[in-house]
């Protein structure tokens, strides 16, 4: 029996190293798969998805992994448009949608509701982003193209720049990072550095240095992991415009960058990266968003079959 | 050939006993085969829904009947947001979904909207709820459930309370138990009770009794059917106030019930069941919604094949 | 290897007669496929779609298209409640949409929209209608049934009614046309001509004479082309109420047409052609949107096998 049958994914933090790596070998196997193989894994299988937030590309990450797998999906997309306006609690919701799937993906604004609703559904409950913090396969897709793009997470440079306070992907990658033996630099605008009630938590497994200046770090990078600064984010304008250009990454940034260094992103990007960058051999996030799809598609065909794939 | 192939769904007046004891009878099929027949059933058929009247629920149920027995679903779940906005009539809209469909599932505001379509259309087509009094598929689900569970229909002792008036599920349900010799209480607030047009023909076919106190006759139901009080059905709030303690079901009351009695909600709950009676053994409610799609995927799969299923 | 293999389709302009006629020449084949013939076509391929304007007609045709030859369709129908509400560029949407799926269908109120796209894309495009001009599948359906009905296109007098100005589908059927010996009636109010800068283009390839009144040509025509016209589009209301009633075809018209003409339309449909009509044998509307999903199920289909099917 493999681990992660009928398992639910809530948390990064949940994943050993030891886990991630088997993941990651999974993936692999399903990438050399050929589509028809593929389409064995899940077949007949229903995905039923609760977005609490509406986000097209988690759930179209999701809906086209499972469909890549031979299941399909159904749910509701946008929950406001729903019999949950008349009320209904999530605890109801989530029981009625166990019945109607083999496994639940659920989006919610809260921390802890993936948790809660693990408890309460009979089916695999995967977190498609939750709270603050929590977005584990984003992080596992993050972690799968660093290791598959650069042959290694340990030892590597990795810088994260941008909206470290807001941005529940960062915490979820850092968390995950917390295996390995990373270097981490994490860039921000002063007002957007990462919150130090999670510091404390991610200082015990990883090195971090906190910095503004992208430039000062630049040229040591194995990795830079890109993410958008939303204007809402900013007290007044001004201040948004005063940092806004600095992290703006063109291509005179990559030329000072290591020649085997990548450019992660988590999408969708506004203008943190120009798109004269696309071209270059260190953007690897259009590659990240195909991983995605391929870690998806693992965690799926893992949690929802006995034996693997 | 079965009885059902190619026939419409319309009305819960439509079935005889007999018909109704057919389905059970292929329901009880539907569950027990084994993921893998199901998928045959409907294999390649579409499903097209219009849903003129949003409601999640019904359109899931149906959506996840049909995955579960090989086909699949498309069509609009809320035609404010469609091409009916531009003014197209409902007769020119069935005919195109009969176009892209094999079977068409309507939802719909007026009474006769699916009757109607069906006479448009060359496909077969499932009422999901029109007007003031249909909501034929969930009648059957409801009597499945009360079937199921209680191994008879015929001699229980049945109370159904709250909203009488508005909801439609409860003339369904009623005009179906209307072809079984059943006892039935129809508990409600005042000015929630059921209407004067319709007791004439559900009172042809049941002994009915009518009162505000759901105390009175919890000792002696073999089920106790809840639905949902709206808060805005009542003039003023002030009177709302005053009978809304009185229709929730709580562990007090469950605990004057008969240790065998089971209790019903066509879902979704607000506060009406408290939710510490989801633990009790009498809640079957989300065993109905279960059963929901069981009843669902069978009537599909009859109406579908030619010889059944 | 059939040459529509993994080209994209963005503009009717792009093909020849040869070509369209070897699209029809598919067309009748699946047309006469059983059911599970030609859902080996596609199987297990994912169509994605991009609706940046809504058009549930469209988007369905394609979704039921898809499934009729065995493959799936997931993507946003509406783009505005989605991630690109946050910004993202069409650019980044059309490559991320490319890694989820197999081909896409794309919609946008701009020219040049699809073919950008298709640069863009590893996978191959389809123009589901952009800008004022371009909707070349719904060009190819609208070929194909005259073709079908009347067994040939060479030397036919087709009249178009309605708005001609802002009638995308109008402009998309003439290209498609000039491939053909036709005669040619643009039948419009005066204030909805057909645009001076079209014309000069499709007078290279095809005659057409221009006239406000549908009467004088109502009993030399083999096809009646009907177009919807827009009350928004009018300066005033009373300029509208003046030439509204001269464009509804009704059963008086239809005495008037030749015995063997038929009627078209693309749909919806408001009140331009009579319900009355519906029951002539000229009627040929719905039968178009019938084809519309052959066509498009037989574009897919070659698009996605380098032998075509």
């Amino acid at each position: 029996m493999n681990e992660f049958y009928n398992k639910d994914i809530i948390s990064i933090k949940d994943f050993s190293k030891d886990q991630l790596e088997k993941i990651f070998t999974s993936t692999d196997k399903m990438i050399q798969l050929d589509s028809s193989q593929r389409r064995e894994i899940c077949k007949g299988k229903t995905l039923g998805y609760l977005f609490y937030e509406p986000s097209t590309r988690t759930r179209l990450s999701f809906d086209s992994a499972m469909a890549s797998i031979g299941g399909n999906s159904l749910g509701i997309s946008n929950i406001s448009s729903s019999s949950t306006q008349k009320g209904e609690s999530l605890a109801d919701t989530v029981k009625i949608m166990s019945i109607y799937s083999d496994i639940l993906v659920l989006r919610h604004t809260l921390d802890g509701s993936s948790r809660f609703a693990s408890e309460i559904s009979d089916k695999p409950v995967i977190n498609a982003g939750s709270g603050t913090e929590e977005h584990p396969t984003q992080a596992i897709q993050d972690l799968y193209t660093i290791k598959k793009e650069k042959k290694k997470i340990d030892g590597l440079k990795i810088g994260i720049v941008g909206d470290l306070k807001y941005g529940r992907t960062v915490y979820s990658l850092l968390y995950g990072l917390g295996n390995y033996d990373v270097d981490v630099r994490l860039i921000s605008p002063e007002s957007l550095r990462i919150r130090s009630d999670s510091t404390y938590d991610i200082k015990k497994n990883i090195d971090f240095t906190e910095s503004t200046k992208l430039e000062d770090h630049i040229d040591e990078l194995d990795v830079l992991y890109v993410t958008r600064i939303q204007k809402e984010r900013f007290p007044d304008e001004e201040e948004y415009l005063k940092v806004k250009g600095s992290y703006v990454v063109g291509q005179d940034l990559v030329n000072q960058m290591k020649d085997d260094s990548i450019i992660l992103h988590p999408l969708p990007r506004i203008d943190e990266i120009s798109t004269e960058v696309d071209k270059t051999k260190n953007a690897k996030y259009f590659q990240q968003a195909e991983y995605g799809k391929y870690t998806r598609a693992t965690l799926l065909g893992l949690t929802l079959n006995e034996n693997g794939f």
